[in-house]
This record gives C-alpha cells, structure tokens and sequence, in this order.
C-alpha cells in the first residue's frame, strides 16, 4: 500500500502526463525509490486518463476556435450607410456610336466606387467574354492596377466543371462548385458586365453584346476594348444525331441539378404499384451516350446513388432494375487514356453491372428510347433499342453562336470547331494583340508550312534557295519557337533531314522542304478540349498581358507597343505541359500521369478527390467540397427532389 | 541560479501544466523549499507554453477526429448486389375498386423489404396527406411496428419554413433546410407515396390521390386506411387582389430559389449603365405585402444582403438606391406580438430605412408597380403606386384544393378557412375516430353552446331542466375537459353564473345557459396557423395513436376499438401551450414569450438562430445551418445567381 502510494505521482500531475514519459523519468531530486514496473491495469489507467486530457484539450481548443469564429461573425453585420455616390453623366446615360449606333459602354457605374476605381478608368481596356477556366485563369494571374478589366458573361459565376458529374447525384451540392465572379473579380476592381457576346467590329475595337432587360426584352450595348479574350467555351457536339432535345447535358451546374431531378422522378415514379413492370424497368434505365471521362463518371456516380442511397429508402425491387448503359463510338471506354486504365474502367463496369456498349453509334433519341448500332459480323449495321427515361449526352464539342460569328468575320479562319489562334494564342486574321481566345473556343494552328518563306528567309544564310544541315538545324529551332507543338515531331533532326534529302546533297530543296513542313503538321494533334489547357492558356496570357503591362514603356519607346511584336518580345510562344488525366469510376479511380499510369479503389478515389480539392478556385469553396464529402459519408446522399 | 533550478519543475512536467495550479500546489513529500514568486517573463514563458500545449493538443484531437471520419467514409461505400426480391403480384398489379373504379393500393413495393415490413401489413393502415410541421410531428411521435404507416405527399421532403426568409437571401441554403421524408420514415418502416391527395371516400375509407406519370399524364389512385391524418396545410389568402400572379411567395423553397433568383437580377440589370435611372429604382425597390413575422423577416433579410454583400460587390450607386418597403393593412408590423416589440421593431426599421406603410391596403399588383390605399385625413381611401420589380405577398392562409373538396363532403363543416375538428382533433362529421385534421389545414371549433344538451344531461342531475350552482360547477369542468381553449373565458366560475341568474334564484334556464354558451364560444380565439401549433398537434396525435394502439385489446373488450369513444378512453383533448413568438428583424431579434418579451441586437440573434437550430428535425440539418451561419460568417453570402 505504502508503496503504490509513493509510486503514484502527486495529485496534479496526474491528470492527463503522457504515460510513457511518466514511466521512464522519474522526478529526479527527490527522496523517492525508482518506481518499480507498472500492473498492466495502471498502465490502462493511465492510457484512459491521457486520452481523457486529449479529448478534455481538442474540446476546449475547438470551443476557442468557435468562440472566435462567432465573435468574427459578430463583427461582419455591417450598419454603414452611404450616401450620395457621385457617378458620371456618361455611366449613367451612355453615348451611342459603332457601326450600329449603339450605346457604348466607355464607363461603368462601378468606375466610381472609389479613387482607385476611377484611376483604372485610364489604364488599357482588358475585356474577358466568359467566366470559365481560361477566364478565371486570367483573372487569378493579372496584378491589381494594370488593366481596367470587364469580363462579360451570362452567367454571374464559374463553375468547378470536373465534378459536375458528382453534382448530378448530390455526391456534393452544386453551390460547392460555384464561386462568384464578382468575388473574383474584386482583388483587380474588375467589372462584369451580365451580358453574351453576339458580335465583334474589330476595326473600332468594340465587342457587341446583348442583355436581358427585366421585362425579357433584349438590348444590345458596345463594350470597347484595348484587348479582347475570347474563352467562351463551346457547346455540346450534335454528331449529327436527331432528337438530342430529350437527352441531358452535363456542362453547367442547371444540367446538373435537372438531372438530379429527373434521376429522383424516376425513382418516385417506379416506386408506384401503378407503374406496369415495363415502364418501371424503362424508368430505371440509365443511358449514357459517350464513353468519355464525363460519361464514365456519370454512369459510375448514378451506380453510386443507387448502392449507398437508393437501397436503403427505396423499394429494393427498384434498385434490383436499375440499368445503367454507356455508349461509346469507340472500341474502349476512356479512349485517350493507356489501355490499362481503360481495362481497368471497363472490368469496374463489368463488375458493377453497368453495361458497356462499345464500337456502337447513337442513330437517334426519342422520347421513350434510344435507338443505337453497331456494325454485325458481316459487317451490316445492325439496329437495338434500349428503353430509358434518362439519355445523357457527352460527346465531342461544337462553336457556340458567338465563337461561329468570330470566325466568319475572319476568311483565314477555317477550322470548323473552334477559333484559330497562333502559338501566342492571338486570333489568326485579327488586328495583331488586340484579340486572343484561349480554351474550347480556341485552336492552336498546327500548319507549319505557313511559315515556310519566313523560315527560309530567316534560316537561308547563304540565300542559295537550298537548305543544306546546318540551316535546317537553325529552321528547327525557329519552327520549335514558333509552333511549340510540333517539337515532338522535331526530335530526330538528322534523320528527317536525311529522310527529305533524296539526292543527298546535304541539301534539300524548297519543294522538299514544303513537303517536309507539311507533313510535320498533320502529325500534330492539336490540344484536347479540357478544363487543364483552358487554365495553362489562361495563366500563359495573363502572364503575358502583366509582362505587357510592366514593359509598357520600353515597347512604346521600341516602336512596340501596339501591332506585330509585343507579343514575340515579352513572351515565347505558349507551351501545353500534360499534367496527368484522371477520372472517378465509382469508389475507384484512374489516373493518367503520361509514361505511368495509377488505378486503384478508394485509396485511388480519395486521391482524385484531393487532386480536385486543391485545384478549387477559392477556399470557399474547398471548404463546401470538404463538408459535402463528410456529410455523405456521415448522412448519406439528400434524396429530396427541389 | 541555483534557486531557480529548484524552482523549476521537473523538465517532463513543464509540458504545459497550468501555470496556476503548478504555482499554488508545489510537489509535496520531497525535499524541495517552497517556490519563490516567479518573474513575470517565466509566467509569459509558461502561457505561451501552456498555449502551444492547447493548440497541439488541439490539432492532434482534431486530426484523430478526421481520420475517425474517413474510416467511417471508407466504411460507407457499399458493393453489395441484390438479387430476387419476392413482390406480391398484388403490389404490382393493383385490384381495381370503390366508387370510380381505380386501382387500389392494398399493398406496396416497399411492403416486401424484408420481413418486418411484410409483418407491418396487417397493422392498421395509417395514411397522413402531407409533409409538413404537423406530419413530422407524428413521425417522430409514433413507435414503430404499431400501424403500417403512408404518407402522402407532392414533396418527397419536408421543410423547415420558418428559416424561409434566410435562405430566400441565401444566409443559408436552401438544401439546409429540406430533409427526405424516406429518411423520416425509416424509422417507422413507412412508405411514401409521392401524390397529391384529391378526394376522399369516407364509406370506404379510400383516400383518392394523384399522381403524376413521367410523360407528365395523371393517374388516379386509391390509398385504403384504417385513420387518416389530414396534415395538408394551406395556401396564401389572396384577399380578392387583383395582380398576385405577379407576386412571390415564401411557402416552399422552391419560392425561397425563386425569389433568391430574382433578387440578383434586379441587381444586375441595375448595375448596367443601360439602364435608365428611373427603371433602376424600380430594379431596386423591393416591396412586401404583410406584416407577419414572415413579411417582416424577408424585409430584414433583403436589407442585410444589399448591407452585407450587395454592397461590397456591385457598384455602390446600386445600393444607395435600394429601397425595401412593407405594407400592413394593421396600424403595426408584428400586430400579434406585445406592443413593445411592434414599437422596437418599427424602430428598427426605420434606423435601416425600411418604409413602413401601415393601415394601408393592396388593391392591386401589376407587373411593374404595387397599388395601394390609405385613408386621407377626410376618411376618403387615397391612392398610392410603388414602382417594384419584387413583390412578396404573405398575408393570411385560404383553404387548399383538397382541404376544401373534403369540407364540402361534409354538410357540418361551415368554416371558411379550414376543415372543423373537435377538440380532439377529430373532423367534425366524419366517422368517429378515423379521420384527423392537424396544423393549418384544421381549425378547432370553439361553439360551445353546438354540446348544451350533452352537457345538461351530464349536470342537471335533479333533472329540473335548470342548472344550480353546484351542477354549473360540474359543468364547467365538462366544458373544460372537452373544449380545453374554452379554459380561459371559464376562470371566474361564480361571476359568470351571477351575471347570466338574471333573478337572482342561484338557478340559470335553459334559455339563460345557452346565450352564456353562446357568448363564451364567441370569446374563443382559434388558434394561430403556426408552425407550433401544427407540431404540438402532430405530437399530441402521435401519442394518441401509440395509445390506441398500446391498448388495443383493452378497448376491443369494452367495446371501444372502432367507432365514438375509444379517443376519449385513451386521451383527454388537445391542451395548445404557447412557448412564444420570436422574429428576426435584421441583426437583431424579438421574442414575445407571453407574460414577457426580450429584444434587442445580435445577442438575440444569436439567441434566434439558437431556438430554431435546437428546433430542427435531424442532426443533418442541424450540421448544415451551424455551416451555412459560419460559412456566410467568414465569406459572406454566394451572390451566384444559379
């Protein structure tokens, strides 16, 4: 007795001393025996005692962190007034003018919030259309008080786009994925102007668009710009296929809420005894039309709906006769990525029950049906039908209106998909760096051979109308500078020079050397349509258009400052750097990374999760994402429909 | 030095030991002097010691938490597949019948679960039409197992309405405040059935519901009950205004994304420079019609969002234009509530520059201006116009479709506004003790004198034909016990029988005790169409049904089970106990508590928000506004317009 009372330490340091630490020092100093060892159950106790002062400590460490929480929250009820904001004549009743005589916005009624406002009125006019990616990519990189910045969009917000799929089922909340651009546009004392670009008069520097009056009248304005970025996105490609108005579309967050809608009508309407089991299975049919990244994680998240939610509030005859199908034009699901990764997709879809359907085309959707192909084994095509009440279209992109009308008032521009742009992303054709498009709206040219009289001037030393190596090597470094794309096809400079040197003479002719640039240029493939080229493009030109800014006065005293040049002499040409495609295939995930690839369950789910997490635009909205993810998996999905 | 090495404690210990106690109880039994008192730098030392102990603890804490949470998510994907599930064709193919012919749904998908809900199948049948405060209540009152529960409904959620106002500005969001009823219904093993209730066939006990196919078709349906809860709530009053189809309401959140929606394109539209100065004002006068709480509170939250949001992201000319006015028919705002609280409130409102407009009344909305009247000194109505392009209308409730089709099944059933029950909630000429009638839908009759013959039965004992003292005593207990809102007008028992003895006889006629019946029945005040009072019901309701069920067998025996009487056996009548009112008038509160009031600033905010966050009807929702509160805290609201 005596001796367990000695070996107890005294009453204070009791609560909570880590037990080990107790255990191994002593307090030295003193008249005390070494304690002898401990019986398993005072170890225990001591175990339960420092976890006890754990959870005592992360309590009242997180009642701190609430306290201050709510006395910041206090202090955000704002009782300011204002009164009397001074705003200019020609904000308020603008001059009319343009080819069209209509008003022309030369300022805004925000110019006049302040000081600082008003001394951006002056700076060079930067005008954004759209609010995706490329947009958003701009408005993060730009320094405050360079630009006097408008971006036009008819949409007050941007959209985290990748996980729109997991929107669609309330995986997370579509407010999770918006942040507003007005937010955005803040920290530059930027404007946006809720309109769409309709028209562009690219010889008085003015972007036409239009706006929606209150009454639902619209009213096309002027916006004048010093320099115009087009990253206005693209629209769903039709493929040409009739009745796409009863398929869903994935691009924005109204897709993504309609189809969360119409996904819980189906269940509620299978749910009735009324329903005949036709109709019932034909509600529960889940059609996906395209095996892209989208498509595959809309089917796999309308699986995940169905096993974690749907089983346990539904009649389990309905989640008995969910079907779920991808069609996909191509051999495999997630063609773009390595094969493993599409094996790998297409085992989890085999495993989970979700029909694939591959090398098939969508010959038309009806109302009640879709109506596909596929080739027969004597090579005929052969007619199926899949009885549905939900098609998903996700296949290819298309020019939307105000992209189509840019390229015909340009007759070099060609592309039949999006706008051409030059390796520095300005417009092919337009009055040189005063308009750029970047993103889905944008192409970067891949024709070499355009080039081919001012790469034998630059690169013809001898002016011998031949090109013998060593010029050719000169030639390789300018076509690299000025198309990066091509370099991949640019890497065996000896053996390409010795391919197109018939005769070798150690020169090739100007004939052979149209052929060669020709052929280097269909070799390229031009960048896909993805949030990550549109944000490179974007973070490129706005880095550009700061570097602009900054060197203002050293271009004008070269003679620079406005037409060809500028571009060239602040900036090289914008290089794509792959990062890695990834995509969610239900509780498993597929990652692209180029020379390796990583595929795997939740460990690879938690990982495509984090990969998503931070490239999100605002903590805001990490922290809604964050709080989404946990409250699924504490509550399950919110089955309410809206 | 030496000293001070004594002083110190051993270096283990110095981890964060309060420095309090480590001060007032050195180490005992050992050999050490007493500490002398420290120096102020060592005490600094120990509190930033003692503070980074907290706060490590703290992240440790919070760090074990998270990874509990992600175990637990790891844990919640689920892969099981389910196969054969056993239905009776009797669900799949309903049998049709009663007076139209429809199918009738004697049994559900979801009554073939498992076995426990099969067993649910011969319990009796309990249907309640609709989801709101009242339903909930039942619900959650209710054990489970002892009737086989359906709840019919158009939402497949129910709504937590009184947050409406906030998440109309987005203070919180809309999702926050809906929960499945699925989820609700778990508990019970219920079913949903996803209607609308149309008619109903007393005879036969069929409720007659509708229902919508996915082609947008209707079928008709009937549910079989054994009792039927009408909880079906109300619509808007229009008040014979002409013009309400310009108007919101803020009934559903489906209104509250409506009206959130069109806030911020009045905003918009208002900050382009196109707009002339006259449609700007319009844009930015916001008008409500109604001086409820409801009315009030959407008031104080469109002046928080243009004072906390609006002005920190749209040009300031916007919010120096905003006006908000609210326009009463009553000579205050908050007309229900103490007089202190009306006058605090009006205060307030006109500190914020929000326009009452009081004794005044609609005549009409059009599309761009509210008309309204008041009186001119010379008792003649004077005219009035608001030019607006939001107009809110929440002024009293109207019976809705089915709440009237079933008033008029009844000849007894007179009441304007909403279906007639007895005091135990019973409705008034249907058959006894299988239709109920809760919340807004139902108003509980205050006639006393419709019962004066039972009631002389039951107290004229001498059987004289008139009532003495003594059995007006008697009696007054009856009327109590049956119309417990009687209560109050009933205090004074002597003084009331002196007044109606006109001679004095200590005898009152019969001629005598009906006028005095009469006369209390008149004093009666119905019940408020509260939420309280709805959720109050439904408890009340709930545990009457779990006694009936409870005593089933006992009430066979006496004859009792079906039919007059078994309520009475099981249950007195329902007793309303008011807890209080409270509003939110924009960063500060009011509670009128009965015999008491408190008002004031954000303390009673917070105090607001804390009775309805305690109020909620799941840890989930309850998780989520404490989010939304915090997340508008630290960002501010989402000014998206989605």
């Amino acid at each position: 007795m005596l001796l367990r009372a000695a070996a107890r330490p005294p009453p204070i340091a009791r609560l909570g001393r880590p037990p080990s630490l107790l255990r191994t020092r002593p307090f030295s100093s003193s008249a005390l025996t070494p304690p002898p060892p401990r019986p398993r159950f005072v170890r225990v106790r001591t175990f339960v005692r420092w976890s006890g002062y754990l959870a005592g400590s992360t309590v009242v460490g997180v009642a701190i962190l609430t306290s201050a929480i709510f006395l910041h929250d206090a202090f955000t009820y704002n009782t300011q007034h204002i009164d009397g904001v001074p705003v200019s004549p020609l904000a308020l009743h603008p001059e009319r003018g343009g080819p069209k005589n209509l008003p022309v916005l030369r300022r805004l009624l925000s110019d006049y919030q302040d000081e600082e406002n008003e001394g951006l009125v002056d700076k060079p006019h930067l005008v954004i259309v759209g609010g995706g990616w490329g947009a958003v990519a701009i408005l993060n990189t730009l320094r405050p008080s360079d630009y006097h910045v408008t971006l036009v969009s008819p949409d007050t917000y941007t959209t985290f786009t990748p996980l729109l799929p997991s929107a669609a089922v309330g995986t997370v909340q579509v407010r999770s994925l918006v942040e507003p651009l007005r937010k955005l546009l803040a920290r530059l004392r930027g404007h946006l102007l809720n309109a769409s670009a309709v028209d562009l008069v690219m010889s008085e520097r003015l972007l036409e668009v239009e706006t929606v009056r209150s009454d639902g009248t619209k009213e096309r304005i002027y916006v004048p710009y010093d320099k115009l970025v087009i990253a206005v996105g693209s629209t769903s490609s039709t493929h040409g296929v009739p009745g796409l108005e009863h398929c869903f579309q994935l691009k924005t967050v109204r897709d993504a809420r309609k189809i969360r809608q119409r996904i819980l009508d189906n269940f509620e309407a299978a749910s009735l005894p009324t329903t005949t089991p036709e109709e019932r299975r034909r509600l529960l049919s889940f059609v996906v039309c395209g095996g892209g990244p989208t498509g595959v994680e809309a089917a796999a998240e309308i699986y995940d709906l169905c096993q974690e939610d749907i089983i346990n509030y539904y009649p389990k005859l309905c989640r008995e006769e969910v079907s779920i199908h991808v069609i996909q034009s191509r051999e495999h699901i997630l063609n773009t990525y390595s094969e493993a990764i599409s094996r790998y997709a297409e085992n989890k879809f085999l495993h989970d029950d979700i029909g694939l359907i591959t090398s098939a085309r969508v010959a038309a959707v009806h109302a009640d049906h879709v109506e596909y192909t596929t080739r027969g084994p004597d090579g005929q095509a052969v007619r199926h039908e899949i009885p549905t009440n939900f098609v998903l279209w996700s296949t290819g992109i298309a020019m939307n209106p105000f992209t189509e009308r840019v390229s015909n008032l340009l007759p070099n521009q060609v592309h039949k998909k999006a706008i051409e742009v030059d390796a520095h992303l300005r417009v092919k054709g337009a009055p040189v760096g005063e308009v750029y498009a970047i993103g889905d709206a944008s192409t970067i040219e891949t024709s070499v051979v355009s080039y081919l009289l001012e790469l034998v001037d630059e690169a013809d030393k001898n002016k011998d109308g031949k090109i013998d190596y060593d010029e050719w090597r000169v030639m390789v470094n300018r076509i690299k500078a000025r198309i990066p794309m091509a370099e991949s096809q640019l890497q065996k400079v000896r053996e390409l020079f010795d391919l197109y040197d018939e005769d070798s003479d150690n020169t090739i002719t100007l004939n052979e050397l149209a052929v060669l640039l020709q052929e280097i240029g269909n070799k390229i493939t031009a960048l896909p349509a993805t949030a990550q080229v549109a944000s490179q493009q974007g973070k490129y030109l706005g880095r550009k258009l700061t570097k602009l800014a900054k060197q203002r006065d050293v271009l004008i005293q070269n003679g620079l400052a406005f037409g060809p040049g500028a571009d060239e002499a602040v900036s090289g040409a914008f290089k794509y750097l792959h990062l890695g495609s990834l995509a969610y295939i239900g509780n498993a995930a597929v990652f692209d990374l180029g020379k390796t690839s990583f595929m795997g369950g939740l460990a690879a789910m938690y990982a495509w999760r984090s990969v998503y997490w931070s490239e999100q635009v605002s903590s805001r909205t990490r922290a809604l994402l964050m709080i989404d993810w946990i409250v699924r998996g504490v509550w399950g999905r919110d089955l309410s429909r809206l």
